[in-house]
């Protein structure tokens, strides 16, 4: 296989890396959402239980070829930026 | 806002996590394919400048809300794992 077809597969990862980046930060603006509803609520922001369940989907779902472990691995940094995400709205929600 | 509308809002989560999941595990065939090309090659499979490369197109990307801080953080949290695919294929086929 020729350079110029390492350069096309290498262009779809820099479309996916694109797409990925899109939908994360899609996702952080629901969690900020969902971090403002908990927030009039006085619910905790952390809740275990929940992180439970979206791997458990997560893995239900995975095809690979990234191991169940993987993906869990990967998904656990989103969740933790998530919640930083919220934990900063809070800290600046508070000196309004 | 009601409990209904926290569950609206998780199941749009949930959503997002599966199109992660899938984007996650096309970018991880690609990157299977790359390494097989480079393996052929004789290139090396761990590539800091193009790393950067990535990183850098994503960060002129990135509209938030998550930083780029973040952001980074989090995709090489993602080539990290493509990347012990790569060695775990070539395992396999020294195997063969």
């Amino acid at each position: 296989m020729s350079n110029v077809e390492l350069d096309q597969l290498r262009k779809q990862v820099d479309e996916m890396n694109l797409q990925l980046l899109d939908i994360i930060n899609k996702r952080a603006e629901l969690v900020q959402e969902i971090g403002r509803v908990k927030e009039k609520q006085g619910v905790n922001r952390y809740e275990p239980v929940r992180e439970r369940a979206m791997l458990d989907l997560l893995k239900e779902h995975n095809n690979g070829p990234f191991l169940n472990s993987t993906i869990e691995h990967i998904f656990k940094e989103v969740f933790k930026a998530g919640l930083e995400l919220q934990k900063d709205d809070h800290r600046k929600a508070l000196l309004v």
